[in-house]
């Protein structure tokens, strides 16, 4: 079946200030297209060749950032079976939105932990996220 | 003269979640009593004993959080000449409030750079921060 879910995530390139006592990195502003509310912005750590994965949100939109390491995101559409790969981080500074009603999941890859930051559309809820098992979706994470 | 700026700071402790393949860590809600609303998120990245200061905003509510390394943040009140020091990060993890018109700086104290990333309630203006060079408010930053 035909479905273009993968195409509505988009990455943004976003701005390093480089600074001698130490950078300052953008994450999000209010008048950014990929803003569609403030309900909650956390953050997940991802230790060194770890995964976190599955989870499906029916209604939460993310905005993803790596201020620290480097992360290899995962997205699967169930409708179209597809998948679709972003590696951001440090060396790769982009922000990605990610629309509701996609699988994801997420690996560190750079040496030592790296830091994932969260801003959702909606505070955590866990009747609108689903999860499954990292085996129940076939993907073969060792893939660059 | 007397005046209470400095005790409008406050500190909130915040959850960590250990997970094995790395912790998630709360930052801010939209149902917290300290979100003023959405402006702008950004981080600033601090390498070990270096300090940036000093900046007071005349609108902007800050909401600070170190979620990697250890910061000590000095606040200062021009109108009681009065300090106020906190100390955050991984091992003591809390969120700091802090209204318009107070000056401040931070050092990172912990080895290796940390990461202070600030929620605040307006997007970045030139306009409404002043900044000072280190020297021009007296404070011995090698207190502990």
């Amino acid at each position: 079946m035909k479905d273009n879910s993968l195409s509505k995530i988009s990455s943004t390139s976003m701005k390093v200030i480089n600074l001698e006592q130490g950078d300052v990195l953008h994450f999000l502003k209010n008048s950014a297209e990929s803003f569609k509310g403030f309900g909650e912005v956390y953050f997940s750590k991802i230790n060194t060749y770890s995964i976190k994965a599955w989870k499906f949100h029916k209604k939460m939109t993310l905005n993803l950032i790596v201020p620290i390491g480097t992360v290899k995101f995962v997205f699967y559409s169930h409708v179209s079976n597809t998948f679709r790969v972003e590696e951001i981080g440090e060396s790769n500074y982009r922000r990605l939105y990610v629309p509701p009603r996609i699988w994801f999941g997420f690996k560190g890859i750079s040496k030592g932990t790296s830091l994932v930051a969260n801003l959702a559309n909606i505070e955590h809820d866990p009747k609108e996220a689903i999860k499954k098992n990292l085996d129940e979706i076939s993907y073969d994470w060792n893939l660059l």
